[in-house]
């Protein structure tokens, strides 16, 4: 499981930061650890030196449950604070509080924080590698590396693909990370929604923009529905779930009106019967759950190969 | 440890589905659990292999105390997952929860839900082994197993006991679980509390019922007082627990006047004062904290012969 | 790491309850076990037949996770219980809480409750060490232990140094438990702070009293500020922070006034601008994050000491 290779980056702070190279020698580790997982014990002792702390100052389940068994699945200790129990309520700084945790000599912090921005922040004023498990709306890297993944699982590459990136763009830390890591990868990325969450900006990001679900999906290979975040949303982005799934919902109807099976992705949570109907969720096109499996090989490789940079530098 | 022996089910949803010879395979295997917890080092190797997810959907401090100790133990890897961090609250279906922590290859779930069925419905659409903690107000199976496994240590067996379940039947998922256990072990179970607390159904399960407490005691070789669980109870279902306690709660006097010493066991927590006295709770006839001990032993008995079953499918 | 000596005691109550001896004995582990959290594989197993129980009845971040990371770095198996998922709420007392805790084999119990006293009392009524980590506005006895290791770090020895502690001397449980370490090393104690924040019993310590603060300063070599804990006072005992600040913080033209550099401490969490300015927080004479991961050391060094008695027992 030693690499010689190394990322070019010192922090997972977004795909923005990393470079192709980076993307593939994660997936190739991440292809390694799959292998692990799928045995009987599915556990390595790489990172028994390193102690990782889960840092959530919003909630999370799966995200949280993903990188809690990567790291113990590399055997690394793994201490968890979340915000409930947090020294934040009582005024200490960001910078303060993740300094009193390092000074109990922790090695990584993975950090899920509601301000855009707060991991780049924090990697530049303390002395640990970060890696940002969501900030605000803006990115969210180890889901798009393992959305990514899954599509190179399923099509051998990610180059060439036609993804569709459907629903709520301008809530979605999900969307941007995405279309970093496609765009990165060669694939092509159409934004699909309506106007509302499509933001403005969108078509700077060198991706294609419809309104059209149907037409959206007849040039797709992939797609990609976000999820429908009404906890996110403070005013009302379109009339109602249901004007929502008639428009922009995936079912079964619309996907046999086309002339080739896509494949169909999801985040998670599924809102059932909003971003897709359940007999769509449930279809053998949809890769949801290998998402989830592919999460916890991609955060150990991700985790690893930092970690790795650790042991050079010591 | 090895056991040549399986149990007849796959999951423990609930002592309604188990046979006798379950029952006494739990019990034998607990015996070496409970030797191995009384060494110095408490811990064996033998689940190694396995990820076990606890699943709480209601709170719980005891049973999942016991659970995550029974784990540990047995050296498997633990996942926690509580109702408050969940992704049901954003409208997430249950079997998408419980795949998509599956997907993340988990082996065994321990569920506690407050509908009644939840763990029965659940086996039927996932991949994993389900262990019921209590759904509703329906079964708790590990809770009457040791409650069985106490009885059995204190009287070297089960069969022709006289056990009296007391109190608030109607709520509780341990009196069910108990009376289908302690029936199959060949216990004699009668029922006794106020009119309002013993279900209409309860002659239909072949057990005897009293109103009075006297002559329940008068009857018994163990007592089994359920807590007064006024968090369960939309209405009051008695005047008073003043009027409960005087009525059907066990006092040291209550026991002088019996011409024989009989077994006291209560599930926790306890309110003293209501259902016991103190110096009852305490008193050297009370076998509550052997209870405590127990279940530990005995839940690791249950992960073990499940898991037993995984090794031997792959 | 076995060591000949033993603590004269047999829980960690408080600091009033140790002999000097023990101090040294608790100091010269934490500096084997300093070396052992600076080496890269940061664990011994020591403690793999220990089972330890946190229970946190308030509140608590870094105590907690210092006191988590103490037992995983000694192998120790660790069970938490925090008081939102607690029994206490259904009215179960102290005792059977934890005695239920106990009946599943825990050797130690690490608690912070809000009552003063609650871990004496505890003590004689349960089987199990106890470890104080702080109850209610008394004692928090590894706080003054790592304080005071941390001084002995600074200085070689604690004897002869004169160390003020500043501020909410009333409310703070670290200071009574400082006042009682320091004393018992030998070091010179002055508190300061406004008339409402000095307990009138303050002089019958054996301690020196001043409201001024560069006075304070002049005398000293240590200053410990305390934290200015809003969240514990019911009434207002000064104008606003802001006055505090002004008479009681702690910025760099008070310190440059002084002929001397004055080595400055603080139990976290700061309230950057109050006990302090973000630059004295920051500057090398702060040793604030040498306590933090001194507290690490010293809380090994407790949980490993009481355990040497629990195999000696056996």
């Amino acid at each position: 499981m030693t690499s010689m290779k190394s990322l070019s980056v010192e922090h997972l702070l977004g795909i923005k930061y990393l470079k192709k190279e980076d993307l593939d020698l994660i997936f190739e580790t991440a292809d390694q650890f799959k292998e692990v997982i799928n045995r009987p014990i599915k556990k390595v002792p790489s990172l028994r030196d390193i102690t990782i702390a889960n840092l959530f100052f919003e909630n999370s389940t799966r995200t949280k449950l993903s990188f809690e068994l990567a790291e113990k699945r590399l055997s690394a200790d793994v201490i968890n604070f979340s915000a409930g129990q947090s020294s934040v309520k009582k005024g200490e700084t960001l910078i303060d509080t993740v300094n009193n945790i390092l000074a109990m000599k922790v090695d990584i912090v993975v950090m899920r924080h509601s301000d855009v921005g707060a991991g780049v922040f924090l990697s530049k004023h303390v002395n640990a590698k970060i890696i940002n498990a969501g900030d605000g709306t803006h990115e969210h890297p180890t889901q798009a590396l393992l959305d990514c993944y899954s599509i190179r699982e399923k099509f051998g590459e990610v180059k060439g693909k036609k993804v569709v990136i459907l629903g709520d763009v301008l809530h979605s830390r999900v969307a941007l990370s995405n279309i970093y890591a496609l765009k990165l990868l060669g694939a092509e990325v159409m934004l699909c929604g309506p106007t509302t969450l499509i933001p403005k900006y969108a078509k700077s990001l060198g991706v294609k923009v419809s309104h059209n679900l149907k037409e959206a999906l007849e040039w797709a290979d992939v797609v990609n529905a976000l999820r429908v975040q009404n906890e996110r949303m403070d005013v009302s982005y379109f009339p109602s779930t249901r004007e929502y799934a008639k428009l922009f919902g995936i079912n079964k109807k619309i996907l046999s009106e086309l002339d080739k099976e896509i494949v169909i992705m999801h985040p998670g949570p599924i809102n059932r019967g909003v971003e897709l109907t359940s007999d769509v969720a449930d279809a053998d096109q949809a890769i949801i759950l290998d998402q989830v499996e592919n999460g916890v090989a991609v955060r150990m490789a991700v985790i690893y190969l930092l970690a790795q940079q650790i042991k050079h530098e010591s």
